[in-house]
């Protein structure tokens, strides 16, 4: 199996109450690849500057991910984002964005990344989402996510762009804007009438939702729906990237259950999303992620499903 | 087992994108109770005015509710709430508030209230609260509620008043207000070192999170955690007592489990808990809880079960 994402490739400079970061490695592909390799081979797919080097290579490799389609852009510079964050770390304010090589980026994917049976779309511009899908024609499975800025200036072609994946996975905010419809339940039952078989709402600190529709579900229900709490943390420290860490650790166990896409894979998906996306905020940037064990994900997996069954022992908290 | 709740009587104007009412009855006191009747005995206590009568006094014992510690105050009027909710249906907007027979309330139990098994101290002033607390000695499990009100102009009584109950049921962002500590793992553990050995912070449409410290953990863990999403549900008319219905399905049906407050069982109030809130908002007021049925009560913790569990079958959405 593997797993093909394009998205932004990048350096952030954070700042939250906990600390900051001048200059570290960051965006949406990164943290999606990063949370991604535990499970699956991936392969990110975006252009970077004279500005991204060996030590940042170095470390994705460092987890398994295939580096070849990072298109390297001569003389230019990085994606770069700025932002911080108050006392409320569920509200990013962004300081500063240069987009840098992404200004002209072309999407243009090996045959290895082509042919790659998952794809995720992580949040650019939706014609460029378009075009990559189109040239994965092989994935069984794919997915995107967009924001607030596409829905007011693209929302055609984000429109365009959704009905040709099979899950959208975005801010239950987002869902709302897109739809114009208050209600998640309604919304997200509009957006999978646009095509969608799955929407995932991605809710902050309050974990994420699943909506399904159609073949996938076992019990041959039109519709069901799952929930999960984010995992408790008594440390959080940064929480740039916890929604790509949650979209790698839930497309990269997909990508390594061989198709079968039932609910209950859907639903562990969930929880290895969150998982990852736990580990993620615990520090800044990739710091946490780039040197987790395989076994600590197994067992905060094991920890969040006791503190969502009804019956059982609890857990600790983490 | 009984249960004894203190809380306000009340009629509310509420207004909603989904319709309007202009005078029905209400007030945390008569949410609870109303959740709370399907599981146990319940007394309300607190005063009304004359324009409290048959039809509102029969609706509660309609239920089994007993009434003889709800006070009439002659030539008083009840407490009147007016309100209206916009697109966002997670903030009420208040319009109006008139306190009625509730500006002189001094809270006098009969016997049997203060004979109580279980007792709520609904969303008042903290020192009544600590009044009846005071009085009810024989309860083996208390809880209370409160609101940003009451944190900013009597904190010192609201401390007071947590220390001595069992079990704080707020929003989470008075649990954070309350205890200055943005991370709400660790303002729950805060107000769990203040005395309580439970804390459940509810988070509107996102549902609600429990925390719990000691010797009622199965596993002998320090602290567990457990957190249900809420019911997902296409159409929502009024929130208003959402929070008071969880806050009585939870408490009614702790006090019909014989003093058995294990993990188990207080995650299965949680749960019942959730169904009582999600019945109350699909219509207004006491609509729609007012004619429940025990049946769906079960049904709808069942369809919960499944749909908050890694195992097992998807459920159809409400």
């Amino acid at each position: 199996m593997a797993l093909t994402v394009v998205g932004s490739i990048a350096f952030d400079a954070v700042k939250t109450p906990f600390g900051e970061r001048e200059r570290m490695l960051g965006g949406a592909a990164v943290h999606f690849s990063l949370a991604a390799s535990f499970f699956t081979q991936v392969r990110p797919v975006g252009p970077v500057g004279d500005d991204f080097g060996d030590e940042q290579f170095e470390l994705l490799r460092s987890r398994g991910i295939v580096t070849d389609d990072i298109e390297h852009v001569p003389g230019g510079q990085s994606f770069f984002w700025r932002g911080h964050y108050d006392f409320d770390l569920n509200v990013a304010h962004t300081d500063d964005t240069q987009l840098g090589v992404f200004g002209e980026f072309e999407p243009k994917l090996s045959d290895a990344a082509k042919a790659a049976d998952t794809l995720f779309l992580a949040n650019i511009q939706p014609d460029l989402q378009r075009q990559v899908r189109a040239q994965c024609d092989a994935a069984g499975f794919s997915g995107l996510d967009s924001m607030n800025l596409w829905i007011d200036i693209a929302k055609d072609s984000l429109l365009a762009a959704i009905a040709e994946v099979d899950c959208l996975v975005v801010n239950d905010a987002e869902i709302r804007m897109l739809t114009g419809e208050s209600n998640l339940a309604r919304a997200a039952r509009a957006v999978m009438e646009m095509g969608p078989r799955a929407v995932v709402a991605k809710r902050g600190e309050y974990g994420a939702a699943l909506f399904t529709s159609g073949a996938g579900t076992e019990a041959g229900d039109d519709h069901s729906f799952f929930a999960l709490p984010g995992f408790p943390l008594e440390d959080v420290r940064d929480p740039t990237g916890a929604g790509d860490s949650f979209a790698g650790g839930f497309f990269g166990y997909l990508d390594g259950v061989d198709g079968n896409l039932d609910e209950p894979n859907l639903r562990r998906a969930m929880g290895y999303g969150t998982v990852l996306a736990s580990f993620n905020v615990e520090e800044f940037g990739t710091e946490r992620v780039s040197r987790l064990q395989r076994e600590e994900i197994d067992e905060r997996f094991e920890a969040l499903r006791r503190m969502t069954q009804f019956e059982g022992l609890p857990a600790p908290r983490g």
